[in-house]
C-alpha cells in the first residue's frame, strides 16, 4: 500500500487515549497554548491581520483568542495560529524542529462550529497532530530545515489535516485526499525569521489544513498519493527513502507528545538562552550579587550552541529576545524574566553599558549530558565577583524541556501571568473536562 | 543591490506600453482568458469551490466569471484562476513551462474594487506579470519542473504580485516585501495533474498574490530579500546562481509576452496533440476519407514527444483530452474538435473500436524544425487508405503557437464559441478601450 494511504489508515485506526501520559501532556499543551496566545493579544501584527480579514469579510464563526471577535473558520485558524506563535513563547518539539501546537490547536479549534463537545477525542486528535508532525519532521530529513524551509509551515498543514481527520473520523480515502491538498499547498521559509511573517507561517499552515479538509469533504478532485513516488512530497521537500522507512514505523505504540515530548517555554525569549537563564537565576538565589559587584560573566557553550542568539548588544527588549547578554543583565539587575522585559522599549543605558561585562566562550572538550536538550547542548555561566572569587553553574536541561518538564502548576502560573487567576482556573477546568468548546469560549 | 529589490525596481521603472506588439498580445490574452473561463462555467469543480467559499462567507466584491455572483477579492482571484485553467484551454508559455494568464489576470482583476479605470496601465501590468513569470521560469532552472513542482503554482504568486505592484504603482520597498510574502507561500505539485487540484493551483497562486500585496500594504512585517542568498527562494526551489545571472538580464528591452510569446490554444485538449490535430484536419480537407476507407494511421513523434498523451484507449471525452488516438478518430468521423467532444460523455463503441487503427511511432533521425514549438517537437500523421495509397502531413508549429499565432479573428471566434456573438463583440470593445472594469463586468 502507498505511504499516503498508509498514513491515513494509521492515523484513523490508532487510539491515543490509551496513553494517560499523552493525554496529560495534551492538556498541558492546551493550557500552554492559551497562555502563549493571550500573552500576544496586544501584538501589533494581529491588529493588521484582523483589519485585512475584516476587509475580505466572512462569517462570524470562531473566536480569535483574546480579541473578543469571531471570524470565519479559515481566518480563525490563521489568526489563532499567528497569536500562539507570535512571541515565540509556545511549545517546541525536537523531532518537528518547530512549533507543533501553534498549527494543530488552531486547526482543531476551527472545527468547533457544530456545537458538538468532542470530549477527550479532541485531545486524541491533538496528540495525533503532534505525532504526525514529529514523524514528518524526522522523515523529511535534517537537510530540509538546513536548506531554508520553515518546518512549522511546511510540515504543519499535513499534520493538522491528520488531526482534523481524526477528530471528525473521516474516511481513509477522504483523509488521503486531504493530505494531498495540504501537501500541495505546503510552504514556509526560514528567510522570514525575525519578521511578523514567521508566526504567520504557523497560522497559514493551520488555515491550509482547515481548507484542505473542507476541499476533500466537498468531493473536490485531488490526488490521494501525494506523499508517494518520485514526484511526491518527500521527494520534493526532503528524502523519499528516509520517509518510507521512518514515517509509519511503530505508529501508535508510543506517542511523541510524551517522548521526546513538548518543550514548554518558561521564558518569553529564544530557547537557546534558557539554559543560561536557569543558571544565572540559580546563582543569584545563592549569591545575591549586585551589578557593581560582578566584574565579569563568562558564558560557555559548545561550539555553535549560541547560533540563534544573534544579538550581543541589543538596544531594546524585542532584540533582547535573542541576546544571552541581556537575559543575564536582567537577572543581575534583579528584574524578572517576564514579558514586559521583552517589548520594543529601549534598554536603559546603564544596563547596556553593564552588558559589556558578559563574554561568550566555547568549549568542545566538555562532554554533553546524555539527556541534554537539545542534544549536545549545555551552558555554563561563570561569575567573577569584585573580590575575584568565582561562582559558576552548568545547565544541560533547561526548565520546561522534556526531562525537566513543567508541572501543571508551572503552566497554570504561566497562564495566570497573562490573565486573571479566576480565568486561568476556568480554562484549567475546561481542559480537565475535555471541553474544547468551553476552552475556546473562555479564550474568546 | 539584492535580487529582490532589483526585481522590484526593474518592474516599477519599465514601460511595457512602448511595445505595441506587447500591448496587442495582452489584448489577445484577455480575450483568450475570457473564452477559457466561460468555456468552463458549467464545470463541476467550480460549483464545489463556490459552495465552500459561501460557507466561509465574505464581502461581495469581485464577480466570478460567468457565474453571476460576486465574492471577496481573494476568493475571486482563486475562483477566476481556477476557471481560466479548468479545461486546460488557456494560454501557455514555454519559458514559464506553465500557464501565466490563469494567475496574472485574476490577480489583477481582483484589484478593481476601487472603481478606477486603469486603461492601458492594466495591460502594462499584465505584460509585466507574464514577463516576470517567464523570467522566473527560466531562472529557476529546468530541474524545478522535472522534480515535480508545478510552475504555474510555484512561480505564479511572485509574478502576479509584481503585476499588481505595477498596476498600483506601489513603492519599491512595498513590492520587495510583497514578493517576500508571495515567495514564502509559493507551492504547487505536478503530482496533482489530472485532478481538479491542478487548475486550483493556478487560482491559489493568484489568491496568494492578492493577499501578499495586501499584507505588504498594511505594514505587516516581512523580509524584503526573499529571493536572495543561501536560504532564499531560488536556493530552495531552484538554482540561485542561474537566477542571479538571468532574472533581470535586459529587463524591459523586449517583452516575453511577444517572444517567445503566449501560445493560445485552438483546441480544448492537451497541447501535445495539437500538431496531430492540425495535420489530420489538413489531410481531411484534401482527401475526405470515411472511417472505413482508412486502414491504418501512423502518428510519428520524436522520442518522448507524446509523453503527456497518457490515454491510448480513452473511454470518455475527458480522458480523450490526453489521447491522440481520440483526436484523430474525431476528425476521421467528421466531428469538430470542440468542447462538447471532451466532456465526461462516453465515446461510442464504433469509434473506440476504430481507434485501434491508430499506432504511435518514434523517429529520432528526423531533424526538427528550428522554430518548432515546443523546441525539438514535430508530429507526422500518415494515413494508409483501403486502396493502400498513403497520404501524410508533418506539423512542426501548431496553430496558435508562437510563430503561427492566432489572429484576433481566431480568438474572437474562440470567444464566440462559448458565448453569444454580441457579448463577444462587447468584450472585444472593452479590451480595445483598455477598460478592464467593463471587461470584468461583461464576464460577471
Amino acid at each position: 500500500m502507498e505511504l499516503t494511504k498508509q498514513l491515513a489508515e494509521a492515523v484513523l485506526s490508532a487510539d491515543p487515549l490509551q496513553d494517560k501520559r499523552a493525554v496529560q501532556m495534551a492538556r498541558n499543551g492546551l493550557l500552554d497554548a492559551a497562555a502563549s496566545a493571550l500573552a500576544a493579544k496586544e501584538d501589533e501584527g494581529i491588529q493588521k491581520l484582523m483589519a485585512l480579514v475584516e476587509q475580505e469579510g466572512g462569517a462570524a464563526q470562531i473566536p480569535v483568542m483574546g480579541k473578543g471577535k469571531k471570524v470565519s473558520r479559515q481566518s480563525a485558524a490563521m489568526l489563532n495560529g499567528y497569536l500562539i506563535h507570535a512571541l515565540d513563547y509556545d511549545d517546541v518539539h525536537s523531532d518537528v524542529r518547530g512549533h507543533p501546537s501553534a498549527v494543530i490547536i488552531p486547526a482543531l479549534l476551527s472545527q468547533l462550529t457544530d456545537g458538538e463537545i468532542y470530549g477527550d477525542r479532541f485531545l486524541a486528535a491533538y496528540i495525533t497532530g503532534v505525532e504526525v508532525m514529529a514523524r514528518l519532521g524526522e522523515s523529511i530529513g535534517k537537510a530540509h530545515y538546513e536548506r531554508g524551509w520553515h518546518n512549522t509551515g511546511t510540515l504543519g498543514a499535513i499534520a493538522a489535516v491528520c488531526a482534523i481527520g481524526y477528530l471528525k473520523q473521516v474516511s481513509q480515502e477522504g483523509l488521503a485526499k486531504a493530505i494531498g491538498f495540504a501537501g500541495a499547498q505546503s510552504a514556509g521559509m526560514r528567510k522570514q525569521f525575525g519578521s511578523d511573517m514567521k508566526p504567520l507561517q504557523a497560522g497559514l499552515a493551520a488555515k491550509t489544513a482547515v481548507w484542505s479538509m473542507d476541499l476533500a469533504c466537498s468531493g473536490f478532485g485531488g490526488n490521494d498519493s501525494v506523499l508517494d513516488g518520485a514526484l511526491g512530497f518527500f521527494s520534493l521537500y526532503g528524502d523519499q527513502e528516509l520517509a518510507e522507512s521512518r514515517l509509519l514505523e511503530g505508529y501508535g505504540s508510543t506517542w511523541r507528545i510524551v517522548a521526546p515530548g513538548l518543550w514548554f517555554k518558561v521564558y518569553p525569549f529564544c530557547s537557546a538562552a534558557h539554559h543560561a537563564a536557569d543558571a544565572i537565576l540559580s546563582l543569584m538565589k545563592e549569591h545575591a550579587a549586585l551589578p557593581e559587584q560582578v566584574k565579569q560573566v563568562d558564558v560557555i557553550f559548545p561550539p555553535g550552541g549560541d547560533a540563534a542568539l544573534i544579538e550581543r548588544a541589543p538596544s531594546n527588549g524585542e532584540e533582547g529576545r535573542f541576546s544571552v547578554e541581556y537575559v543575564i543583565a536582567l537577572a543581575i539587575f534583579g528584574q524578572t524574566l517576564t514579558l514586559d522585559a521583552f517589548t520594543k522599549k529601549n534598554i536603559p543605558t546603564d544596563m547596556r553599558t553593564w552588558m559589556k561585562r558578559v563574554s561568550r566562550g566555547y568549549d568542545q572538550t566538555i562532554e554533553p549530558h546524555p539527556d541534554a536538550v537539545p542534544k549536545g547542548r549545555f551552558t555554563i555561566v561563570k561569575l567573577t565577583l569584585s573580590d575575584s572569587t568565582t561562582i559558576s553553574k552548568r545547565v544541560d536541561i533547561p526548565r520546561g524541556a522534556p526531562g525537566f518538564a513543567l508541572s501543571k502548576e508551572d503552566i497554570i502560573q504561566k497562564l495566570s501571568s497573562v490573565t486573571s487567576a479566576s480565568q486561568a482556573q476556568q480554562i484549567l477546568q475546561a481542559v480537565e473536562e475535555g471541553n474544547a468548546a468551553a476552552y475556546l469560549k473562555l479564550l474568546a
